[in-house]
């Protein structure tokens, strides 16, 4: 992109169309004008960026003119329907459904691991990748680089914030109704999500795994360029309001420890250390919520294999498992 | 045990102490008297067992006398204090607490695996296993016996009610402050556990591993006979009241797939399948909260190695993983 852009942010109104506002403010993108896109019933609303007012409008086939940059996230069905429009118009797509993850002709890109993939977008859409997986991928990548990753087995707690506003709100009357003996609802999740945990994220597929949880085997793969990748997951609706947390096995090319596994993230954008169980000192959900960096603890010679690890990691899934991510791909451009 | 015995519960107003006392009654099992005992400070307490009022007296190392059976759960330090006084004076000792459990002459017992373990205890004390120990190799055992037990990966979403009755307390407590947005304390975990998961459960060792997940390798190795199983286990406390979860993969010497998986559950007694993920069934915490049972779901081939299975199993950990099992335990003597 050779100048200022003129962005826009498709599902403005949503939890990571909101986040993605205010990570493009928090990183002073470079930008000649923010265009807020949502469905006609959020149109007209009115949000503040950089202490200006801008009214929602609504999202329509022609509202890419003069847009350079369109940040998606809408889910999947919007993604299919508008995203060929926008690059029909010019203007390069950013995609934070899972709807162009796994087509050839689009890069998936995490900026601190594969920015080069950014590089080579013929349809002019790029992919963010599944939050669950970025968060695994920013704990792993800088193993993989020192010790040659070969397999993962992950177990996740995942926050209710991933299925959006309405996760949230599901939590919180859940919560309210039982300190009050209340009759309750459940529309986002199929059982009692407060002081219970739900073995289902997204549907179930013809193998027994959820959507969700062949994410992190396909999309790793396609990160990593690791054709040969195995990766093996469940994923666990978790009562937190915010921030993914992944249990890890993961298994090593090389020989590694605890001391060298340490060393390699040194210097690692993204990513911290958070390690030193003898002082008491992990990562826990709370600790990265509305936080940039990815964090892991908890690394250990796993006890059943060579050259494997056992890790703990804890991401905002909003934040670089979302919308930071997709700002950090259209800072690449 | 030729006669109906006298039987004592140690730690009888504590979480699993209530919950012995409740599994006697609702199991009918036949008894000439119930002593309750507790510390100094609980003693004097009145409950009911049977329709008739008890009354809690103070442990102290005379509390045995023409007592048959004592079920103790009341700390590892209460444990090797008054569980060898007990033995000397004729009792057989059913302990709760890690106090005796990789000790060679005390037998480590699942009543459903190992009953013939129960037999050979010189000590007069049979060791109570782990709770999450327990609730895996619930899940487990049907699928050794059929494809033999390679290895073990496992991670835990542990209840709050596995730290007793201060867990709960200190949850419930979080909740409400966090409601009406006032400041509170932690006492039993380390961290808030309200809104949040912890991953860290009983203290840490050398290894990096904490001791309860150190209890799965050695505690399953002794349980099944299996002296070179091996075992890496992740231990999560997450804000759920009542009912530990763990996601497993399980390696083993024969191919497995998930048809002869299930068929492996046929007429086990205590564990239950509840897989049918294409109609959303699958257990969670609040399904076995007070049930016998222990549950499995999510049966699946992994996809990293070949004969192994992911899967997801659920059980009340007061009741399967602590008093029911001490109880079932008296029922073999």
């Amino acid at each position: 992109m050779s100048e200022v852009p003129n962005v826009a942010i498709v599902g403005a109104t949503g939890a990571v169309g909101e986040e993605m506002r205010l990570c493009l403010e928090e990183r002073n993108f470079p930008l000649k004008s923010l265009t807020l896109l949502a469905s006609a019933r959020s149109a007209g609303k009115k949000m503040t960026f950089r202490g200006e007012e801008l009214t929602v409008k609504e999202l329509t086939h022609d509202s890419f003119e003069g847009i350079d940059i369109a940040l998606f996230s809408a889910g999947g069905g919007i993604s299919l329907s508008y995203g060929p429009s926008a690059a029909a118009a010019g203007c390069v797509v950013i995609d934070n459904s899972s709807a162009f993850r796994m087509d050839p002709e689009v890069p998936l890109v995490v900026p601190e691991i594969n920015p080069e993939a950014a590089r080579n977008a013929p349809k002019k859409i790029i992919a963010n990748p599944n939050c669950s997986t970025i968060i695994a991928l920013m704990g792993l990548a800088p193993l993989h680089d020192a010790f040659g990753l070969r397999s993962i087995i992950a177990s996740t707690y995942q926050a209710v914030s991933g299925s959006g506003a309405q996760g949230i709100i599901e939590l919180e009357e859940q919560v309210k109704a039982i300190a009050t003996d209340q009759p309750f609802e459940m529309k986002v999740y199929p059982r009692q999500i407060a002081f219970n945990v739900i073995p289902q994220v997204d549907a179930f597929t013809d193998n027994g795994y959820t959507k969700e949880e062949l994410k992190m085997l396909n999309e790793g793969r396609k990160i990593l360029g690791l054709e040969h990748l195995k990766v093996s997951c469940t994923c666990v609706r978790v009562p937190v309001y915010r921030s993914h947390s992944i249990s890890i096995t993961a298994q090593f090319e090389k020989p590694v420890d605890v001391a060298s596994a340490h060393a390699a993230y040194a210097d690692r954008a993204g990513v911290k250390l958070m390690d030193d169980p003898a002082n008491g000192v992990f990562p826990v959900p709370l600790d990265t919520t509305g936080k940039d960096d990815c964090l892991v603890g908890r690394v250990r010679k796993n006890l059943v294999f060579n050259n494997a690890l056992d890790l703990w990691m804890v991401g905002d899934q909003v934040r670089k498992g979302a919308a930071l991510n997709a700002v950090q791909i259209a800072e690449l451009l």
